[in-house]
């Protein structure tokens, strides 16, 4: 019942503070007999490792993902799997600052109020850093899904910054990875650039929305009532630093729909299903339709900006503060590979709970 | 593990199908000593019971709850208490014409994917009758935060109903009660009901939008990283029949604001940090600010309706489907007291969380 | 995370007090397509039933159960399965007499001091009544484990009521549901019968010792380190009123063995793997052999008796108790079909948390 | 529900094998500003340690523990806490023999049919050299027990060795810490002494029996049915690597105990229940009594040994096995601080259990 694990089956745990010797990640329930090395972990570490453009923050980590435990000769045994990831380059100095005081919008407050003691620096538990661990094991699920639903294919994007959304008429997921702010609408990208720039010149920071979606999921994952599956989805990702809110299919909009607008209709194509349209984002009633899964999550702005900001110290003192140190300007567009990583770990583990209670797929139609 | 579970120290199971014997609720650590039976948990209950007034289905059921467990002349124990409500107006052949064919938009189809069997009277398992279960555990939860939290206070509310929003200059919390929307504006109660009549009469459904909130929340409740309050609560209400997007303070629309206006200042007033806005809906990094916890979800419309709709059976022919039966035009109203509930339980839950592990608050500011 | 609930992916919660309207069970996570009705269940409970013969307590429930939930047409749906059983002869005033003093040798003065309150009508929650939800729930595990592991049979019986023990040379499988002992020594149960029959005149009580064997259990399941089969199998039975110790294999003895002796040799014989021995007891690095799993357990002599003990009331006054009421003269009979129960549930639970994590076997020899 | 977690509020999962880079342990749940530093835990594994005296394996590891998170300035943050221990002497070319052959009496088949793949260097995940990581954890849940039940005291020893029991009138609980065996009987000593030397030079092992006591329980700790503190402490033991049986207070040989016998009569003395034997092993109905709590168990004798005994090889073919490399002639003996170190964590886990729930004792008496 660890607060810091997810999952049922496939279920991990994450460990370590931003400015600690090491952050890291122990996962356990992972089936046996899957190819898995470091290089496999690091190519998806690699892609939300910072300081690699000017639009996140200027820390530099290589977060190279020792893997200490549950991989013999290349393969899981189906042992716990350690990844420890060395903490480099901190510079705790920079936060001598802010140790006394509570930066607004930032959760110092709230670890006060709670534990009486924190490990200010860099944010400590809170911060981002935590989600490395999450790309890493979301590697794992990666080779789990492999296994168990070959044809899964899982990517995210951001689909608005600010106030600037992409134009969806332009959507093309091979520029997804052509960009630094994983942009699917090549038209988006300069503009982008430039309000970014701008954002991070005036010392400030931007919210953004992050869609991602899942294809080639099989029908049948999820465990009605409260394990459903966009229940964990919408828990993952609301687990995300800084995100303040989770859509699924039609999501805040299904609000405006009639039910015959928003019911998609069936019909029976090539001995298969096929939905109209998808505004159920690929789950009824907690379980995969084999659409499309879709879902949608907003992340507010970073909360470690240079414009001062009225708080209070621990002993109650009212202060401005100002955060100096390598922030993101939009945190939003590391959230991309994290969000993925929790996408895999979740349909991971709904595959081996269909599994362990089901068995195979059942209820064919036709 | 259940997956028909939720809580973690406060935890309970639901049980039951909308066309079976009974529902009910098993809830286990539960404190002792605390005052508790049938007359109190009927109150809650009668707040959800369907059938009282035309803009919800028609079912007639009493929904009285039987206390069969856990409660000793009229404290709780400590032991499980079991709650049962028979279900005694059901009309399962309505749903003869059902059997074999998919309803759009409805779990029908998943289930049957995933289970190769279903009860298909009344939408079984999956039917929103399930959340009576909710409510009933709910007042339960009020109990644990009589007790621990006496202050706190959990008020719902619909704020839109398909494009028709409250206009907030007129919200009054005095109104909620006194009209069949839980609605706070009493200026747009009319017209709700005119636009449901004519929904209703069109044979069709539609979506709608809850806000919830929770004054008095001690400030610590929470527990990072993947038990934290948000995501807690974001699970919880996700997991409510029909909901498809879950925001806590700005939610979506965090992603169009600035670090400088998102950041809530602090200011230290009456021995107390006083926040000078509430963006982030009372949590910071899964941790209660002690500020008023506000979220909201979207309903989608509920998907028996008469209007015919195109879909297969079980055998892949194509067949148009209409759900006769007594269904609520806005399944919306109904999940109004089921959100008190579930952000009841989360709450409670998280109270003794807190308790077991840190014991008491501390982290004082001042 | 309830304390009332056990297993992980066959998961039940027992509620339900012993005087209280009813006791009962829900249990999560059952595969669906399983044939299930109330008269299978009854099988087993009528095992356990009281009042059958003058060697148990005088208790007449009839101990039927109802299936509230989860069967459709005679099918287990994958949902949670609800079993109730009324208490229908309760005598609350023998019990009177006991209200405020506490039983030496009994969870009155525990519950008394963790809750500060309990239902002290006829052991409330402590009473080996709730065992009876324990056998339901195993016809169930039983059904379970016919659809995966079609062969395995499980057994369990008494081989010793005070210092009286069976002679091995003697055992008889066929014997055992054909005396009031669980007896599958013959010749034992004469003497055993005059013993308890003396035992019962003089207002006293005496333990046993309950065997229980399961055959043809597939090598392969358990789950090291922490949910070891035999660490799972040992909690299964302490959590049985009254039971004080739990061996597997060689149990206490092997602390006399050599490595020599204790190592059970292996040979290759039809294709498989057979062992010469079996000191382990099917199970080894908490993994079943795929030999016989046995384990026994001590249960204590039961607290209420009629001959008067030393004892303190609430208020700290010294008083001499005596139990009235109607009790087992030996509650280690009735633990005998308790501990078939827990170890079905424990098997299908590892069978689906095997198939969960690993798929099908493997790691075939030969 | 990781498989390789312990705990409820205070819960850990260990990881790594024998002849991996490192093992550990990740320890969650821990309550915030208890100090701790790794001179405190490594106090705690230097009692473990192997290769200290010539009756435990000659294999040279420091045992170096490491903090890698949860601490900050000496104290704990209520973070994670994640301990890693290096393996330095490694050899693991010793295994090459046992490649492909099964140890009799060894999880080498059991691992192998189960997952198809196994560590076979030095045991892998199954050797006891993951006992350190409990030991260690052990340490942390000793901080917890300081604060919240101050005078709680706990201390194992080994009664028995083969055939060779301690005699129990010579018992000093101040020999333990004084001979290689943690002996309480001086007497014993000597003879022990040379029994094992014998046993090492003919090539074998032998068993043992460890005897665990907490003095200082406060009354009112464990939760029924499932979470019974006898149960949890069951499945603590006999999840230690080679435990065969646990016995609760009078044991086994409550089996032979009349209901008069076994009870513990009551008496009031110094405003506090006091119990004028123990039969109970300070455990009824699942909950502490505030008596001393006492366990023992079997640990069966190493499986590695020198003497060759029949097996088979992954190809079927029989082999005879010797297993070199270094060993324990007697593992019991370090399970000695591993019996402590599990009995910490169960007091622990469940005072926390209890505060959540309850909050704080009540019932008291008189």
């Amino acid at each position: 019942m660890s607060t810091n694990s997810f999952g049922r089956l496939f279920s991990f745990t994450t460990w370590g503070e931003s400015h600690g010797p090491a952050i890291g990640v122990t996962v356990d329930g992972c089936p046996p007999e899957l190819p898995l090395d470091e290089a496999w972990l690091q190519h998806w570490l690699d892609r939300r490792r910072p300081g690699q453009n000017r639009f996140t923050t200027q820390r530099r980590e290589p977060d190279s993902v020792e893997i200490l435990s549950g991989v013999f000769e290349g393969s899981t045994t189906g042992a716990p799997i350690q990844l420890m990831i060395r903490n480099l380059d901190q510079r705790s100095k920079d936060y001598s600052d802010i140790k006394d005081r509570f930066r607004p919008g930032h959760a110092d407050i709230t670890y006060w109020r709670k534990y009486g003691i924190r490990d200010y620096r860099g944010g400590g538990r809170a911060s981002a850093r935590e989600t490395a661990s999450r790309v890493a094991v979301g590697g794992i699920a990666r080779r789990v899904l492999e296994s168990m639903a070959p044809g899964l294919r899982i990517q995210a994007y951001l689909i608005q910054i600010g106030a600037l959304e992409i134009d969806r008429s332009r959507f093309n997921s091979g520029e997804i990875d052509g960009n630094p702010f994983w942009c699917p609408d090549a038209g988006a990208v300069e503009g982008w650039g430039e309000f970014l720039t701008q954002t991070r010149k005036s010392g400030d920071s931007i919210g953004a929305v992050v869609e991602c979606i899942a294809e080639g999921v099989p029908a049948g994952l999820g465990a009605p009532v409260y394990a459903k599956l966009d229940a964990d989805l919408a828990a993952a990702m609301m687990s995300i630093n800084a995100v303040k809110a989770v859509e699924i299919g039609a999501g805040m909009s299904a609000a405006t729909l009639t039910g015959s607008e928003n019911a998609d209709e069936i019909e029976f194509r090539q001995d298969n299903p096929r939905f109209l349209s998808n505004n159920s984002g690929g789950i009824l009633g907690g379980i995969s339709t084999g659409q499309d899964i879709i879902l949608r999550f907003a992340v507010k702005p970073a909360s470690s900006i240079l414009n001062p900001r009225a708080t209070i110290t621990k002993s109650g003192e009212a202060v401005a503060v100002v955060t100096k140190g390598r922030h993101d300007p939009c945190v939003g567009i590391r959230a991309v590979p994290v969000a993925e990583a929790m996408m895999a770990c979740v349909l991971a583990d709904h595959l081996m709970l269909h599994r362990g209670q089901v068995g195979t797929n059942r209820g064919n139609i036709g």
